[in-house]
């Protein structure tokens, strides 16, 4: 029974999240469902990263146990073909070793959270970026940032219904750099915590408009409260780029 | 009475274009209703660009004439607030001369047209470029590009339902770049025919794909004829990115 890779593009707007859910349409489902349409067997999609509702993503990765050989791109193409007209796409697909795991294997998961800082409403960007009407300081919050990478207790960053057994995670990267009218973070670890990435942004969000200081932020993680926390930043805001193994 | 002139970006795609039409809704009547609901007079917004259904702007212009008398940013803010739900943003509004007018004063039109060009769907891109399933050779593009710039009788590249009097027109450039997976066509000339952009990109589309020579191209200007045109790129790879004055 082949194990086929599966790379993946999805604008989150109108889905309740990657996750198969009894209520709402989610990514997972949509693709499942159109696998479904190519062979009759019961299948498990298993992604990556569990993106939340109106989470995108550039570079999920999921992987799917099939009885029925057939190319990995004619999977692809088919796959595609039954999507439609949701807005997901299989980029890419292979066929992998059946060790490869695309949640346990995983090194390493990128995402990108992207604020646009300016007085008037966003109208093209408007699913695709968090809206801030002030001016934000780009070097102040790359300088706080500082103290969340490497090896920490997250609580005060992670929701209270994250499932995962410890907050205790090592945050790889933050990188903030100004593109264009927009902010974007760039966030990379092997894992995160539930909603790790948009409470970590919106506290950086706090220092960039100057109503925090890096103190504050560094005194939030000691913390280890979750009240200690900014306002988490929206999942309009947030993409799933890359997850590296 | 005090003229405004005002830079607008919007997302093309709910709209049935700028200008006001008896059926659907426009750019120009939501604007024109937003400052309704500011100044009761009757006002007409007349836009530099008559962009069609489905095209985009990140730098529209357009004037207004209001009696009511009131600080510049007050109109951009006020006329935003009363937009929503539409995404349509007023990024800047001033106060400017009587012989300004956004539509014949200006010098110089820039439009960026998008194509991916890969063989997977777009999802985030699908209401924002042209999905080309074929690989372009931007090179073959760009050096049969040249042809078309300068002083031409673009009848070929212009829509039947063009109402300009004269098809003859002055090209100012056309720059083709590729930016990651997406082709960008910046075209830009004191003013364009109905349709002039998306018929130079259709046709050098045929050039990119190796259906077309340079040569095929030459000879479809030369024709002057609306049958020598390549099909015309779809209204949603299009954005009117700048006007100069």
């Amino acid at each position: 029974m082949p194990r086929y890779r599966m790379l993946i593009e999805y604008d989150g707007t109108p889905f309740v999240g990657w996750q198969r859910q009894a209520n709402g349409v989610s990514v997972q489902g949509v693709i499942e469902e159109a696998i479904g349409k190519i062979t009759p067997e019961k299948i498990t999609l298993k992604g990556a990263g569990r993106t939340d509702t109106g989470v995108h993503a550039t570079g999920q990765v999921a992987h799917v146990d099939l009885e029925k050989v057939m190319p990995a791109d004619t999977l692809r193409d088919a796959t595609n073909f039954h999507i439609e007209p949701h807005p997901v796409s299989i980029l890419a697909a292979e066929v992998v070793d059946e060790t490869f795991d695309s949640r346990f294997s995983a090194t390493k998961r990128h995402y990108h959270y992207r604020i646009v800082d300016r007085r008037a409403p966003l109208a093209l960007d408007r699913y695709r970026a968090w809206h801030v009407r002030k001016p934000l300081d780009v070097d102040a919050m790359q300088a706080a940032a500082g103290v969340l990478v490497g090896h920490h207790d997250f609580t005060t960053f992670r929701s209270t219904h994250c499932q995962s057994k410890s907050p205790v995670k090592t945050l790889d990267g933050i990188d903030i750099t100004r593109e264009g009218e927009a902010i974007v973070f760039h966030v990379w670890s092997r894992s995160f915590l539930h909603n790790q990435v948009r409470s970590i942004v919106g506290s950086l969000k706090k220092v960039g408009d100057g109503s925090w200081t890096a103190g504050t932020l560094a005194a939030a993680l000691d913390a280890r409260d979750r009240r200690a926390c900014g306002p988490v930043a929206p999942a309009h805001g947030l993409t799933l780029t890359q997850v590296d193994y």
